[in-house]
């Protein structure tokens, strides 16, 4: 309970037998895991002071930080149009999760005026050459500011852009300007891109070392995009601090992080392979996004701790309130149950629309009038969790009072903890990714780099693929 | 086979046995469905020809349509700045999605000149306050072209906007002038924009009946928007003719559409409960939102077609390549085998950039010197299915030649008519969407809508959320 009413509400009413019958979960389910929390916070408890939880650390931890990001936007952001994240994965999603959330809708189209001084924000986070050339359409590089995220400097998307938009930038701005145009967010003391910057001058910004990429983006990965676009980075903090302490309590009841996990934890162990996020606000839209990462990444695993073959995993699922209601209910509703449905609700939208009393005469429309969207979009929330419960579909809200920096900080800590505490609950390392490796030492293999002959070789006796399984 | 290398290609290697091993499907178990694979077909042709299917007819009986709407765009574009669809779902997952692959990326911030001379295009497919807000903020509506878009005119989110900006719109240009700002697309007899339109003289486009909305992308409702933007809707349509011929063959090794929906069939019995689109390319990443509402809506039933109650469906999920590389790839590899992966691979992107040879020194960068980014996407997409099929998990590609008009009609074709052979091979309806009903009659009894008074009883009498289940 908090007095400023600025803390988040988890009410998973709809999750429970009391209300979806015999597929709910009861009181009784929660209470014989009762040993398996007290360890499992046991864990996290320990993980968190012993440095291998640093995530947890970084709301408390980064004063300096927040002044030197401060005084180094204010020194740059005038002499520049736009600040362009070079990055991908983590190093992209909590940034353009931040923005979205946080800034006018349409950030990029305001003047600059209009966005009180702040540089214009883009992320390129692929490799589509339409992306890369398409952005070079709309700006003018001279007055851009890249921002290459990347810990080991080895990532060969960002790096490939930074590669071709640096050469550029030497040919346009020359080799002595082009300081003012390069920023590196990356690790203290190893890889390529610690030795660039000590080569060619470059500032650069430190990711601690014992933040993966997905835990990211209350460090320097986000926080430099976010002040470069004006958010108040330590309300985020503050809010991430908040939450903190909240989810530090052994009390899964009094905890909205341990419940998160735990009913998810029951639900998927029954047969629910699926997570679906659905904010009810387009300003919360790419937090789906930023936590489809966290939770795919995290808890999908080959092994668990003792290496046994588990193949464990929920996978993470987009949506987007009412938008998806013309799209995905009708499956929801009727479709397997096959999921938990987490709906992301906002007491106080930041504006009010009212729909005017007009075509009175037109019955099946006219109940709108003198209502304001606002309502609407309320009601339709409230419909859809509602139709869902009577279907028997588990589902849960996340209700924010407002969206702010300080409940943005408070739903990341929340949702990293949340994780963090299901890898426990189910016995896995949720802080590493080793099922990426085949994909990129396949891709090392057919550049010919050194060292992976050997895939190569492997690549090329693998049966190949043969015409009678392709339509053309 | 065709000889102006415009056919897509579709390649299903890698959901075979031969590759993936023991999960993977068996020629024998395609064989098996030969039987209900012609009964299927037939229901198909019988459809078609019977106006049950009348989306099949849109690629080759609209040249008045064409026509028409050319004309209209031409005489029009000239004095507006921008066009804004209000609509939702199938109104909007639609446009959103044809714009996004074949006109540039930053579309919105060119400048006119180099959109050639076509408005801006903005989709307001939600009530969010603070979208239409924001939207408000960055164009001059005397200057927009509002295309509320709903077969019923009853849809409350579209006439919602609806009522709100028309109100706007007769007081900043007048009753008299506001002819100029509203375009309908709409029934040809039935509803509340018909009726309206007839009232203030609005100009208004026709959605044939027998076309649901998510089978109307290329009807007025898609084509309209298209055309505004300037993009070539005949061709749109010669590829969706196209395509249309190709997949009325019965052989289903001859017919892209059948043997995708039929291998999903087999995945889906064997417990693959989810299909993921992942296109290779950044114009193709709304085609998948697109596919959702198609793929979800169409087959995620509660009754089969005997009234028997199945609750089938698969649940489409959204990813894009290579970003989500770095966000889904783990748990698509090591998570469960629960899904089956569609990448969508472009062959030749619209524009090439290399990646200059720098860096020499530094041999975990330097490989990608001199090669192109679209090199690097290429290998990263065949990277990708082939870790995939290494872990065993089912993928198949579907390779665009080129992303233009012609091929974005056949994409569009195939999809609607894998889905309607879905429906059949499932023995459910593909074409209703019963479930959504809840939900709307949940909101309307909030609203007191008459005639929704037991609705709302049944409501108040429902068991009240308890807040022991809710954490503040």
């Amino acid at each position: 309970m908090n007095e400023n009413n600025l803390g988040l509400i988890l009410d998973y009413n709809y999750m429970m037998a009391d209300y979806i019958g015999g597929k709910g979960i009861t009181a009784q389910e929660i209470e014989s895991l009762k040993e398996k929390i007290r360890l499992s916070h046991n864990n996290m408890m320990i993980k968190k002071t012993n440095g291998m939880m640093d995530f947890r650390r970084l709301p408390f931890e980064q004063m300096d930080l927040v002044s030197e990001i401060k005084e180094y936007v204010n020194a740059v952001k005038n002499d520049i149009e736009a600040f362009v994240v070079l990055g991908i994965g983590g190093s992209a999603l909590g940034p353009i999760a931040v923005q979205q959330a946080l800034n006018h809708p349409y950030y990029n189209e305001l003047t600059k005026e209009k966005r009180n001084g702040y540089p214009r924000l883009y992320v390129l986070d692929n490799v589509d050459p339409e992306r890369i050339s398409g952005f070079l359409d709309v700006v003018d590089i001279e007055k851009c500011l890249f921002n290459v995220v990347s810990k080991s400097g080895s990532t060969s998307e960002t790096m490939s852009q930074f590669m071709i938009l640096e050469k550029m930038l030497e040919e346009k701005v020359g080799s002595d300007k082009i300081r003012g145009n390069i920023v590196f967010t990356t690790d203290r003391e190893k890889g390529n891109l610690v030795e660039i910057a000590k080569k060619k001058g470059y500032r650069s910004f430190v990711i601690p070392s014992g933040v993966g990429g997905r835990y990211s983006e209350l460090s320097s990965v986000g926080l430099l995009a976010a002040a470069m676009c004006g958010i108040d980075i330590e309300e985020l903090l503050k809010g991430a601090a908040y939450m903190d302490e909240l989810c530090s309590r052994e009390d899964v009841y009094q905890n909205p992080a341990y419940m998160f996990a735990t009913l998810h934890f029951i639900a998927m162990n029954q047969g629910r392979n699926m997570s679906v996020m659905m904010p009810y606000a387009d300003s919360l839209k790419y937090m789906s996004d930023w936590y489809a990462q966290l939770w795919a990444e995290s808890i999908g695993k080959k092994y668990d701790l003792e290496g046994k073959v588990v193949h464990a995993g929920q996978t993470p699922v987009k949506a987007l309130g009412v938008t998806d209601q013309h799209s995905q209910l009708q499956l929801y509703s009727e479709g397997p149950d096959d999921k938990v449905i987490i709906t992301l609700g906002v007491k106080e939208y930041k504006k009010e629309l009212m729909i005017p009393a007009v075509y009175e005469e037109i019955k099946n429309i006219s109940f709108l009038g003198g209502h304001t969207q606002n309502e609407l979009i309320h009601i339709e929330q409230a419909s859809t969790e509602y139709a869902l419960m009577r279907s028997s579909k588990m589902n849960m809200a996340i209700l924010f009072p407002r969206v702010n920096a300080f409940t943005i900080g408070e739903f990341i800590q929340m949702m990293e903890i949340a994780t963090g505490f299901m890898g426990e609950l189910m016995n896995i390392n949720a802080f590493d990714q080793p099922g990426v490796e085949e994909s990129k030492n396949a891709t090392y293999a057919m550049f010919n780099k050194p060292g992976y002959e050997s895939k190569r070789r492997e690549m090329e006796e693998a049966k190949q693929k043969e015409e009678r399984f392709i339509i053309r």
